[in-house]
């Protein structure tokens, strides 16, 4: 394997014809690289009509270079996930035509008709079966690659496939150690140095993030998606799709859960200090702890009826037992979501939701904001039952 | 590969002689089987003075034949464990001295001057440093292959390593399921059978039985010996050797740890109708519970000094949350050991500290003494906060 990078437009037209039948023989084929830069790059190939993205991965950051390695088998995982996720959620991804290990590339359907998420955020697009569409995607994908549905071999089979060292490497350290000290990856706006330092000292916060990185690293539950933040996710009013799972392990529901209910709360924070009329931005945060509660109910129901319909696993399909555990998985995405609204505020890796606010006073008041919202989550998730109580909270912290 | 049983006595030597330098090449050697014939093959061949153990799996269940399959994958895993623990335990683990994949069968040390733990409980032979060897095994067994100690890719890689589906499920059933429906695998006593009737019924405990199943079916906290009862402990007064990990694969830390007080737990029960004079009987019952506190402070004592000498893993070190991470560990110990203590009571496999008991009534006894002591560990196991407050429990219940 040279895992090189596609050397020209012409090295992607050929990929492109020889892995899918997308387009005719004679059909006149354009490339355009439309990657962040930051790790992969991904191509869009136009044809006369249709469309596909090819994204292909390279030993090492591509941001950074060869001098950061990260293993090129992210990219096979990637691409089975997308088969997973597909088979059990065939409308919340793209279609996937085909991977070659070889060139350490898959191509995929062109979703450009959708838009990301953060920037749908930010702009306050309406977007009302968001929520919805999030709570199935989660519980098909969860569901199916648990012990719920899978056969006790299948299953551990599964968990030693999707071992991916690296890449949970640096979710351990973003989201679980950085932010709770004085890290040089940090990125901490001057005025909200103080409020960090007050995380850095807060020894009973530290234990119950440490705790949520236990179950991170040992918690082999299902095939989290891994990395679904609000740019991991496309919509449009009636459609929303998940991609980019490279980050994918198997790992506890919960994570995943939370990660996206983080973010939702990320963007209310920003909210409270990006443009436009206070009555427009009032009720966009109204709607986004909304979705809170209708990804939450979409889960809790479709999981439900799932285990109820096609778990033959005796202990854990009773009905009690099902509860039991969704009652835990919620409080666990509550800790997991505190971790994720931390972590954009004050660690590597910021959002547009709140940097995008261009007086930094008003930012920084968004940003303790978020700070406070994700050490009360983290510390007392465990007495926050339900989306309306975390809601709560929510509308009760002081801006 | 074959997989074939050595064909004779003279197999088994030249396996020995090709495999160790424990004798000279002109010694004459004794083949023994001194296996209990359920699983695997173990002989002892003799020489003039030492002795070595060969232990040879086949791709079934011996006991049953080739309608049971069995991974042969789990004599390698045996053998890799046995290495692992002589690693950071050498003085609780007999010496390997080689495996070969190809005769699926290692040699090992022959510890044959020590006796079966089960047996020396029942004959209520002195161990006054039982409690405290077993603690230190697990302390070093289990801390040197955490996240605690490991780097995560080394950790993460010995999880796949270590995937061990077909034995892991035979825990999942006999430990987490049979003993709480009429199951045809369950042997129950008659005079018992209402009170497993009652377990079955009993909402709350299958829930927490479910609980305990899902951490063990998904929590891959370390590697963990998987089947560490009484009679997987060889003793002398002043020697414990642990043998027969077989059963190990990435689980959680409280299941070793369960699983051999459990085991005392039963020989309490069993003592109450074993032949004997009472003050006999009521001083063993006295030192039983005596080391279970040794064990779980010696455990508790070196796994705490071991974090804090070798573990350079910066959240999982702290101090507090050290002392949080045992405390939750020592209430899952309980629950485990509660699972231990039921299902030798009413599921497949019965232990002789209580089926020796000759009298059924007085049999029966133990057994429903058993049954609500289990029963009490694993529903209550959140507020038993320590050996004593476990113990506190055990004089406490009628019997």
């Amino acid at each position: 394997m040279t895992y090189s990078k596609f050397e020209d437009d012409a090295a992607v037209v050929a990929f492109v014809r020889a892995h899918t039948d997308q387009f005719t023989a004679d059909e006149p084929l354009h490339v355009e690289e439309i990657g962040d830069g930051n790790i992969n790059y991904i191509y869009r190939v136009k044809g006369n009509e249709g469309s596909v993205i090819v994204k292909q991965a390279l030993p090492y950051i591509r941001i950074i270079g060869t001098d950061w390695p990260l293993s090129i088998d992210r990219i096979r995982i990637e691409a089975q996930v997308l088969q997973t996720e597909a088979m059990w959620a065939p409308n919340f991804v793209p279609k996937m035509y085909a991977f070659s290990a070889e060139e350490s590339a898959f191509a995929m359907e062109d979703i450009g008709d959708h838009e990301n998420l953060r920037f749908a955020f930010i702009e306050r697009h309406p977007l009302p079966s968001l929520g919805e569409h999030l709570g199935l995607f989660l519980a098909e994908t969860l569901f199916h690659t648990s012990d719920f549905y899978l056969d006790y071999e299948t299953k551990k089979r599964a968990v030693a496939n999707y071992i991916n060292p690296g890449i949970c490497k640096i979710t351990e350290d973003l989201f679980f150690w950085d932010p709770y000290c004085d890290h040089e990856r940090n990125s901490i706006s001057p005025p909200v140095l103080e409020a960090a330092q007050g995380l850095w000292n807060d020894k009973a916060l530290k234990i119950e993030v440490t705790k949520l990185k236990r179950q991170f690293m040992n918690c082999s539950e299902a095939l989290v998606h891994g990395d679904l933040h609000a740019g991991s996710v496309f919509v449009r009013a009636d459609s929303t799709k998940v991609i980019d799972p490279e980050f994918a392990f198997y790992g506890p529901m919960a994570f995943d859960i939370g990660s996206i209910i983080g973010n939702v709360l990320l963007n209310y924070a920003g909210q409270f200090g990006l443009a436009g009329p206070k009555n427009e931005r009032d009720d966009y945060q109204a709607f986004l702890l909304g979705e809170i509660v209708n990804c939450w109910s979409a889960f809790h129901k479709r999981f439900t009826d799932l285990v109820a319909e096609k778990s033959d696993e005796p202990t854990m399909s009773q009905p009690d037992y099902v509860q039991t555990f969704l009652a835990d998985v919620w409080c666990e995405t509550v800790g997991f979501a505190g971790t994720e609204v931390i972590r954009r505020t004050i660690g590597l890796a910021h959002i547009a939701d709140i940097d995008s606010i261009d007086d930094i006073e008003l930012r920084a008041k968004s940003e303790r904001w978020a700070l406070a919202l994700g050490r009360e989550m983290i510390v007392n998730r465990h007495s926050i039952s339900s989306p309306d109580a975390l809601n709560a909270i929510a509308l009760a912290l002081p801006y």
